[in-house]
């Protein structure tokens, strides 16, 4: 093992962990470092650089979540073995990532129940009414004739200008505005793909996942194959000698594992997407709310030729707004624009400019900000809630790291209490969600997990309802 | 022939002319006054009963746009002999009508041409920027939590009760808001009705018509049959024998033709639906747009069980809004339930809720009336510029009764020079659209027919530009 070296100076604006961050995925991505390889411990390498541990872990931690490097327990830090790295370009991703579309996630109830961790329940005083109330009129004054033509079928360009801006700026993605897609939620963008690709194919997703996008392609007369996801995502290899043309995944952030696709199985999904001219829908739904770490890179920005990235503006600002977007890969572009360049437009004109000017006028990162730090606190709560009631002696947590909801299993120990334990706990006045509910056909696999939403039930509640569950468990 | 009498003082709250056509029409329904049978003339029956003449020739008018009578060159009026009543309900229809969505329609352009008679262009300060604005901000302060939630597939209820409302008070339409769909544009919603009908049966369209309708369903796998239009719209007897599940037209303002379908044609359609189970898309598009007499009485009010009724807010609000609905027959409606319930809704929740209280709180009639008007003065001063420019003499209008547009055909002496006239006048710098742009395959029939879009170009140069085709169609 030999000691990395690397000149702080040409870090640029990049904070010094990111900086070490891109210095060790560039050496492992050119084969300096080669797959099993040991890497210095974080203590040896912040002496050697000069700079703080918590630096270098801050480093390899993200290099873990992006599957470049493990750690093994006591041993210490080894590059990973399973690379495939063939034909990976380096991107520069940015700071912040944003969330999205899907439906249900953040619905306001009034519930007589002690605690409902079924349904995100903490957005509602969010939305920046007066900001784009204001941008709103301003539009309305000065576009005059221009505000009220009606949107092309691709959406108002002023829109897709700043969404491209912003994913240059905030994940490092180099996107053709023209490229852009804007539809009024991704169902719509779905059906687009349908009528590009053709209904004599299969599509594949993940089980579990959102069980709709499946919905939405077989009710389109599309064939779908359910494929499982293991911890690293789903098991790609199913995808060989099938005649799946379009593949709809979440690597950022699997829903509801929370696994994060690891870069060598990545690699491979995009070599077997080049290879079979297939195309990969990455739904980077929920990518705003990563909250530790940088967001994790996207595929499109490792290969956008068969990529279609897709991403919505209902999970970040409100589910009564209507906008999604996707970034069709060339091939499909053109013939989107030999195709389909008939239809209208599909998201109201007066919103897509207020939205284009909240945009790129930073208030939509301020927006995001803040709504990720008031995730972050409704996290703080559920976790200390978790900690304070004693349940983690019966449940782990699997996933806490992104996302609008905690993961948790149940131990092994418990396991035999924990039959129909979403039914006792809701006759209890708890609603907590089992994984079981995003799986298609048998999903045993995970009948020992659940989600927790976030909430903003108060915390002396929250504990009570996590002792509920407990008790429940312990019998 | 006997007198036709009919108790004024029941008139309720109907113009007399309107209760008088009522009362004629139930009479020819029921079958008290016979097909072939000649009713009293205009200047007979008004002393009989009362009434100025004008108040009986507003009836009559009104019974022969709808076909239930017919007038014979100096022999006076005789009730229409092809009828075919079968199960015809009587509705109760209201006064105004509706516009909507084409999307090319409301184009704004600046043009360097001498007049643009190519696209609507008369409707850019038009909107009602001010009330819009002012209930949007007041429905983000009231709604709060209820105004962020998202949309449920069919709509918003309070938009779908509210468009329930306006179509009985205004159309005479009784409507169930439940079965009321709500999308982002008709595009959006023949997609619905693709996934309902299914794509092993034939959809028909008009020919001429709108093109895009037919693009769809192809686009979409759906087989199309262009069916002719004559002059009372879509021969219908081309349907039998044929496997058409689905059928699209505008019977009470055919495009481009103007016509309107009279009732024994209807009354047929409506049978051959019933007998095939068959649906009929009803499209009233540009309804509101009537500018003499009654909104001519819907299909769907005439018996729903097979209909599907769609409409637009895009012709009469902006082409910016994108808001469409369609009303559902009671066995789609079921369908839809059971199949298509799980999409989210397709419209941004605040434009939802701002159209139903612009539409209850009485706004959307006032803004109709307001630019119904400024239509009528417009289509005023265009025939005025067409007949101080002389071209009556080489052109004769065949439609100016209803819609956005005029239209016209060459008079026979002059057609030998009406060979590519819209590109002789474009050349010349005018710009007018032939029927054949909206013809499928040989659209000969219609070769000597234009369309002329309102325009608000000053009336000087309306004349200006009409003596240039004045003069291409003279040599």
């Amino acid at each position: 093992m030999e000691l990395l070296t690397y000149s702080l100076e040409n870090k640029g604006n990049l904070p010094v962990y990111m900086y070490l961050y891109e210095c060790i995925k560039n050496d492992i991505l050119t084969g300096k470092i080669l797959p099993g390889e040991r890497i210095p411990s974080k203590r040896v390498l912040a002496s050697h650089l000069g700079v703080a541990i918590i630096t270098v872990e801050n480093a390899y931690a993200q290099l873990i979540t992006e599957g470049y490097i493990i750690s093994r327990e006591k041993r210490g830090y080894y590059v990973s073995e399973d690379m495939e790295l063939s034909s990976l370009p380096i991107d520069r991703s940015g700071e912040l990532p944003i969330l999205s579309d899907n439906e249900k996630a953040a619905k306001v109830e009034t519930s007589p129940l002690l605690a409902d961790f079924s349904v995100n329940s903490i957005k509602s005083d969010s939305f920046p009414f007066d900001s784009w109330a204001k941008l709103m009129r301003r539009n309305m004054l000065d576009h005059e004739a221009g505000f009220l033509q009606a949107p092309t079928g691709k959406g108002v360009y002023e829109l897709r200008k700043a969404i491209a801006d912003y994913l240059y700026k905030n994940k490092g993605m180099t996107v053709d505005a023209d490229r852009i897609i804007v539809g009024p939620g991704t169902e719509y963008l779905h059906h687009i793909l349908i009528q590009l690709i053709g209904r004599s194919c299969f599509v594949a997703v993940e089980n579990p996942g959102y069980k709709k996008v499946g919905q939405i392609y077989e009710t389109n007369g599309v064939r779908v194959i359910y494929i499982p996801v293991d911890e690293k995502g789903m098991k790609i290899d199913r995808l060989k000698n099938s005649n799946v043309k379009l593949v709809h995944l979440s690597p950022a952030h699997h829903f509801p594992t929370g696994t994060v696709m690891p870069i060598h199985r990545r690699s491979r999904l995009l070599n077997w997407a080049a290879e079979q001219d297939a195309y990969i829908i990455e739904d980077d739904y929920d990518s705003e709310f990563r909250f530790e770490g940088r967001p994790v890179t996207t595929l499109y920005s490792m290969d956008s030729s068969n990529v279609i990235y897709m991403n919505t503006f209902t999970k970040t600002l409100a589910p009564s707004i209507r906008i999604a977007y996707m970034v069709l890969p060339e091939k499909l572009h053109r013939r989107y624009n030999e195709k389909l360049s008939f239809y209208s437009g599909s998201v109201s004109g007066f919103e897509q400019y207020t939205l284009a000017a909240f945009i790129s006028e930073g208030y939509y990162e301020r927006h995001i900000r803040r709504v990720r730090n008031q995730y972050k606190k409704c996290r703080q709560e559920m976790l200390s809630a978790l900690e304070e009631s004693g349940i983690l002696e019966c449940i782990e947590i699997t996933e806490d790291k992104a996302g609008l909801q905690l993961a948790f299993r149940v131990r092994p120990e418990y396991l035999k209490n924990a039959v129909g334990l979403e039914q006792k706990a809701l006759e209890n006045g708890v609603k907590i969600v089992p994984f079981t509910a995003y799986c298609y056909g048998n999903g045993e696999y995970y009948g020992d997990r659940y989600l927790l939403y976030y909430s903003d039930t108060e915390k002396s509640r929250m504990i009570s309802a996590f002792c509920v569950i407990k008790k429940l468990l312990k019998n």
